[in-house]
């Protein structure tokens, strides 16, 4: 197993990269890496790390696609970039798979424009998990895909479900569909031709879902374009942040609520936990012909290593495989 | 002053509509009101209430459309329903305004078929008002209208902005328009070309707003189509919801815990009650020619009371009038 791995580009820099490579290769063995960005700095924090240096390999630059450049324009014009270079690798050297923190829009544009989508596939999309209580709900589309058409989403409801079954591990994943309300026959021309061919295939499709249920394991996957996709995401990240910012600045309020904080913070910090949309360390870019994983832009060093973690869990799942055998033959 | 009350439909019955009227009458006694509900039992409750029944008139029926029924051929079938024989009342007798807490879909009909659209504007919309830790946020379309255009958002605009500034009297109200990032040329096709529209008007407009800030007093207005919409809207409440509700089983969990609770109870009540999606009754539905107020379905009396409270506030505003001058004379 040897994956490669986008050193620029996160919030927090390659220190933040090198830092979370270390602590996941010190986890898991079993894999080997490819190191895009500036080598001798990275050099030199890993070697502190007192890392296993016979299971890495380095590409050096110090050029990425940032997030104000435009992807397909900087893709062309950065032959350079960590992206350029590391997707390159995968089609002339072989690996199993990309992970980055950068710009999501590059990474989008390089694995369709250098790795590619695959065969039949018409779009790919980001399967971000977000917390439902239970083991989490798969996100299709999150925001990658503006205007779409029903066979995109119905393409993104295969993909998904394979992704669930087989990295989430849940047998006979609950499709759903996002609507503004749960009768047959509810929402636009694009839900309403998207029921139709959902309720028509082999999916285990359960209807629709109304926003206000995703958060109580409503279904195992939701199916929705990127635009409604991206306003679920945010609003509901939005409202439990702001609520929980307003309910702390409530208990530092007063001495007696400051007692009162002291004595549910254990019990509240489980509450949160079970609801922090961090809980996966990224998200699987699927739809293109090798497995991609995109790390929150955000991350720190430990949100890195389990992003590396899971994307490793990914690619042992096969699920990329799958998904080319299943639609490469029904759409032929 | 005289307001016409749809007494059916709502979850809890027209004793719910008799005993919030009633309050309604104690509170501000410059209002008179026409009942359409069954009469006698309706005239029990009042009675018990000792309201002033000179401010009083009825028009006997048992009839209603329900959530279940197809609007538009409800309509037609049922003459005798409250929808019909109130929007009717207004047309033929005179009246300010209609206030249901019935089927959505119905006072949407109705409103377009009976009392009619104002001349030029496209499409009629509910204006829900979020909290948004400041005067409330206006939310338009939360859902009335699922396939639209930049056009119909652009008067949607206009209405709100009238809305906003008449009614919750914020001068020069900020309008957003709900994106999935706030750089200009992001998002589908529809939002792209309702930016544009926005940005070339006279309007307030200050840009894409993502759904992470809404209720982060971002913008006093924000645009959207109604699929979008609802989405949005039900996403908070359900996020705000599922989150109050594990927290306070989380309180629950132990004696410690529950102390605790007990100490930071009031703190927490004045943050639930900030952002109470019911601390407005009802919302307005802009467009048609009369004044119309729909109060929540599952209103009690108390918020039902507030309801009638608000839709006299709106009808004092001239917000209807104001939207008349304004969109009959630009559009033209």
């Amino acid at each position: 197993m040897k994956i490669v791995i986008d050193a620029l580009g996160s919030d927090k820099g390659y220190e933040m990269i090198a830092s979370g490579l270390a602590m996941a290769m010190k986890k898991d063995d079993t894999f080997k890496a490819v190191l895009v960005g500036p080598e001798n700095k990275i050099k030199e924090i890993l070697k502190e790390e007192k890392v296993d240096f016979s299971r890495l390999e380095f590409i050096d630059t110090d050029v990425y696609i940032e997030n104000e450049d435009e992807p397909v324009r900087a893709l062309r014009k950065k032959k350079n970039s960590t992206t350029v270079l590391g997707l390159n690798y995968i089609n002339n050297e072989g690996a199993d798979g990309f992970i980055s923190a950068g710009s999501t829009g590059a990474l989008l544009a390089g694995s369709l424009f250098i790795t590619k989508r695959i065969n039949n596939v018409e779009r790919a999309f980001l399967a971000a998990i977000l917390p439902n209580g239970s083991k989490g709900m798969v996100l299709a589309d999150t925001g990658a895909n503006m205007d779409t058409s029903a066979q995109i989403l119905y393409q993104f409801a295969q993909m998904a479900s394979i992704y669930s079954e087989r990295f989430l591990k849940i047998s006979n994943p609950r499709l759903g569909l996002l609507n503004v309300g749960v009768e047959a026959g509810k929402g636009n021309k694009l839900s309403k031709e998207t029921y139709n061919l959902l309720q028509a295939s082999k999916l285990n499709f359960i209807g629709n879902i109304e926003a206000r249920e995703v958060l109580n394991n409503a279904c195992d996957i939701l199916i929705t374009d990127g635009f409604a996709g991206n306003v679920l995401l945010k609003s509901v990240e939005g409202t439990a942040s702001t609520l929980i910012r307003e309910i702390k600045s409530s208990i530092m309020s007063s001495f007696k609520t400051k007692i009162g904080g002291v004595l549910i913070k254990p019990a509240m910090k489980e509450v949160l936990a079970k609801y922090n949309s961090k809980e996966y360390g990224g998200a699987a870019l699927l739809g293109v012909k090798v497995p991609i994983y995109k790390a929150h832009g955000n991350s720190d060093a430990g949100n890195f290593r389990n992003a590396i973690l899971e994307f490793i869990d990914l690619i042992n799942s096969k699920v990329v495989e799958e998904i080319k055998l299943e639609l490469e033959v029904e759409n032929d």
